[in-house]
């Protein structure tokens, strides 16, 4: 049980949160036996400054050679004019990995957050929803040209790409019983690439998986409905990256709190429960895969103690599921963050970083999950 | 005063919340003496239906000859398969009238209404931003690729585009004193398209706009901070045809009332008070440009007579201002639908159609607002 992970810390907040990840996958270790041989390496500033480069030929390959990669966060404003970016360290991985299905929940990790979004309690009250990004094609990666007077990004998919994306999304709306219905998302009253994702993702569902209920949905109105009916899209939702990219963090607004939300960047469709994967399959006998927070690296905040490490610690649970289909232990780690963040509500000791309103540190808060991790 | 103007009614509640802002105009020609000459055409379902096309030549070339066009709605599910659908139409008339530059202000006509944003009114409470969106160019226009097996949009700017919507940025910006400030929203981290984008809004900016505040905002980053912070990008927001169009349609629900928001497009940058038009100048000494309601065509509720028509009178007065150089008479009417959406604050009759919670109707809603427009 267990098996090889690449640790990218990343900038600013990324290695502190990360640190604080580790020490549960510590406590995972010892109370399952499983090991995780770790390898630390850089990505986007910290490599820049090293290497003058967001990532090195070296570093791409170690990430083809493990079974996961765990991520932290990149970039900062001191890379703000470096070429290249410090982000495109992090584009480079998925591509090199081939990590194309990028999983990002927008949930409660506990109700009593619901009243720290910015929307009514009424309104979004029980939203969760997975949106899977196409990860790895559309207008984000491809030829570019870039001219002095022009610019031009080809916004292009092909059949393999959207099969491949769809059958995650199908595969995943099946892990429950009856299976979660899935929205594809494109804007296919305009764009040709879509009309195709459109048409392609239907193909798939017919013949692969004919019980989900798949329907339509144009991108720019779920950017609108997002907001005024949430809970509609409870489910599934499937679409291309550049939508991905604005409708996920648009989800991370909805729940006003950024610093809790983990995300999975997935080879292949995870194996359902006791089973093998297919395409994607690693070492460990799940899916290859890259483990990330959805909130950045946080600069303003970084150095201090104070960063949230939940989304890092969530990210860990997804990891071990997805990549080492460790189901029960993820499991775990979700049900300690929970306890912990309900703690307040339970009468208990209330232990929250600055971001949710508490005063405890990175290191307080962590402890505090680590403690509910043993005791389960 | 006046000049030629082509209405385009559309589909569903189009015709019907057309002819209540029509009532506006009639009202506008009689305190005023100036004529607007009137032509009814057909755009979209209606077009589809009569002629198979959702917009006819003679109907595009009609398109050039006014000094604008007042547009309805188009599309609904009876056209879901059609060829063309019946969106295609609007995108052509954008096209052939060149009006670039999509105004869509979010903000609460009344403060009666801040109540019914999802948003918490704490948050949102304020908001008063408008977004400016490029509408001909980007991936929603130029040469697509649509195979059986792959799709393709170019995703392209080149330096004509991107500087004349920025000059219509910065000339809306200019519009108060102190200027507006302006973000730029673009994707420059992994666009090349956003790269030209953000370097030519730069140079503009900085030789033609040197007092405006130009400040350049991540696309996604901004769908989240939407939600959290809506405020603090009270101002102007200029950015491509994509990122526009979900961003805008984000914030349409940021406030709650779609049934609300108008929108200008237009053929070059608003004139100063006092002043003339330069570039995309009418023949009635304004800006070319289209007038629609953001809100569709609501199948749902069409022929029932209980559309909401304040979008389409406050988009009426969109006209008055860019097109027509009124802007005493735009500034009455938009005080008009502020005074009967208020008039419950102030203790009088509330009228208000059932998108607002009320029980009044198309008709109801548009002679309280005839009535305050008769009174100013
Ligand atoms: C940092 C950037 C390249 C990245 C993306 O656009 O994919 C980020 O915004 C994300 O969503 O993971
Ligand atoms: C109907 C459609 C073609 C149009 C667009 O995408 O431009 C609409 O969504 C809009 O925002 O005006």
């Amino acid at each position: 049980k267990g098996g090889k992970i690449l640790v990218l810390p990343g900038d600013h907040i990324g290695p502190e949160v990360v640190a604080e990840a580790l020490k549960v996958l510590d406590i995972v270790e010892e109370a399952t036996g499983a090991r995780f041989e770790r390898d630390f390496d850089l990505c986007g500033g910290a490599s820049l400054d090293k290497h003058g480069d967001s990532v090195t030929e070296a570093v791409l390959t170690r990430c083809q050679q493990v079974d996961a990669v765990f991520f932290g966060s990149a970039g900062g404003p001191e890379w703000g004019h470096s070429q290249p970016n410090p982000e495109s360290g992090l584009l480079r991985i998925r591509d090199r990995m081939q990590i194309f299905a990028n999983l990002r929940p927008c949930f409660f990790a506990s109700q009593s957050l619901v009243d720290r979004s910015p929307i009514k309690p009424g309104i979004i009250k029980g939203v969760n929803f997975t949106i899977i990004r196409e990860n790895c094609g559309g207008a984000y990666f491809g030829k570019k040209i870039e001219e002095s007077d022009y610019g031009c990004d080809p916004w292009a998919y092909e059949r393999s790409e959207i099969e491949r994306v769809a059958r995650v999304a199908g595969a995943v709306a099946m892990q429950q019983e009856p299976p979660m219905p899935v929205w594809s998302v494109d804007k296919a009253n305009v764009l040709a690439n879509s009309r195709v994702w459109r048409r392609i993702v239907h193909e798939v569902f017919e013949k692969e998986f004919p019980k989900v209920k798949l329907q339509d949905q144009l991108a720019d109105s779920l950017a609108m409905l997002f907001i005024t009916k949430p809970t509609a899209f409870n489910g599934i939702i499937v679409t291309d990256n550049t939508f991905g990219d604005i409708l996920s963090d648009e989800s991370g607004g909805l729940t006003g709190s950024l610093g809790l939300l983990p995300s999975a960047s997935l080879a292949g469709p995870p194996a359902a429960r006791g089973q093998q994967p297919g395409l994607g399959r690693n070492n460990a006998g799940g899916v290859t895969g890259l483990y990330e927070p959805v909130h950045g690296s946080a600069p303003d905040i970084s150095g201090k103690g104070l960063a949230n490490p939940v989304a890092q610690v969530l990210s860990l649970a997804m990891m071990l599921r997805y990549s080492f289909n460790m189901h029960h232990e993820a499991e775990m780690i979700e049900e300690a963050v929970k306890k912990v963040l309900d703690s307040k509500a339970d009468g208990g000791l209330e232990v929250r970083t600055g971001d949710l309103g508490g005063k405890a540190g990175t290191r307080e808060m962590s402890e505090a999950i680590q403690a509910e991790v043993r005791r389960l």
